[in-house]
């Protein structure tokens, strides 16, 4: 999911930003190949028959070279989503990767735009094949799937989290509201109609679940 | 999904209720094993790997005899699934596996009274270990997937959709509201903290999802 971004570094080298010696680059474009590899196996096959061994020939990189980075072929796969999640919020103009809910002071309109970000997310194949395939996997395995939701989901939600926190107070918000199962009234239903195709999404769609969410079903 | 039963007959005999004749009653018995048998051989293998032969052999039953009745083990899967909510509707007290979401006139009431029976069935190892596994590979296996929610997951929601439409007569819920996207506010969260562990599921949870989607985060 977008507004994602803990502040976890992988254990390969990030090369500075200036000045990058050249056994450096090479590591990134081995780290990069080796996410794009892993991302793409995942999606064509099922996380099951994904392997080290296989990642390894098509990132064009030798076996031990993903096994001195991680430990596990989830591992990779975690890392490679959050390297997808920092590529997504850079290219929406937030360098660094900060990616969080904005608080502009208008609470509709700062998680209309995150939501709409989000939408575009889960309809880019180079994020839905593959990561339908790990939720899959991690519906079934259940290490697996607590892994990806400490490591990719809870770390995303966190920041609704404090949006809304903001938003309690400048009494946008109730103060006896549970932000944390708050924003599941309009994330949940993107994520359940995405993940498990029970209806179209749409940027008309989550705006209508953010109006719903802030003013109730019931009449004022 | 608790609330669920599409008014849909197997192609197998359903013996009438009194004066069962033999053959009806070995009918019935052999339907009754084969839902068993393919809901524990998902469950214990996921989809994939559970088959006709091996539904078959687990139930005592020939292979024809399961082919005589339905055309795929998706078909098998689909109707042990409507079978078992019919018996968890009638667990609740209502015979003939009517179990729409109640009108007495208390929208929350009426809602919360549904959301708990659900978080029962969620919670029963019997639905719970099964569902699951269907819902993995409904995931990644998009035919399949879209069969599961035309047949099993919208017609339970469209039992929230007539409820709302109710209170929108009665004025508990705005005229301006879509019932199919407001039902998605209380629905989607218990879905998804169950489908995909992202939190634990209790009665004090989905009643707070109700009090929040019908009386909105915004102070009022």
């Amino acid at each position: 999911m977008a507004a994602t971004k803990p502040a976890q570094e992988p254990q390969s080298p990030r090369p500075p930003r200036k000045s990058v010696p050249d056994s450096a680059r090479r590591s990134e474009r081995s780290r990069r190949a080796i996410y794009a590899a892993a991302l793409e196996l995942v999606g064509e096959t099922g996380y099951a028959k994904t392997t080290i061994e296989g990642i390894a020939a098509r990132a064009g990189v030798g076996k031990q070279t993903i096994y001195r980075w991680w430990s596990s072929k989830a591992d990779v796969l975690m890392e490679a989503f959050l390297d997808l999640g920092d590529q997504a919020s850079e290219q929406a103009g937030a360098p660094g990767g900060e990616y969080a809910v904005p608080d502009t002071g208008d609470l509709a309109a700062d998680l209309k735009l995150v939501l709409r970000a989000t939408v575009d997310e889960l309809l880019d194949p180079r994020f839905e094949v593959p990561a339908r395939a790990l939720a899959a996997e991690g519906l079934v395995n259940e290490p697996l799937g607590r892994e990806f939701v400490t490591k990719l989901l809870e770390p995303s939600l966190q920041l609704y989290v404090r949006r809304l926190r903001s938003a309690q107070d400048t009494g946008d918000v109730r103060k006896d509201i549970d932000p944390r199962i708050a924003l599941e009234l309009f994330v949940s239903p993107l994520a359940q109609r995405w993940l498990q195709r029970t209806a179209p999404i749409s940027y008309g769609y989550t705006d209508t679940l953010v109006d719903y969410a802030l003013h109730g079903l019931a009449p004022r």
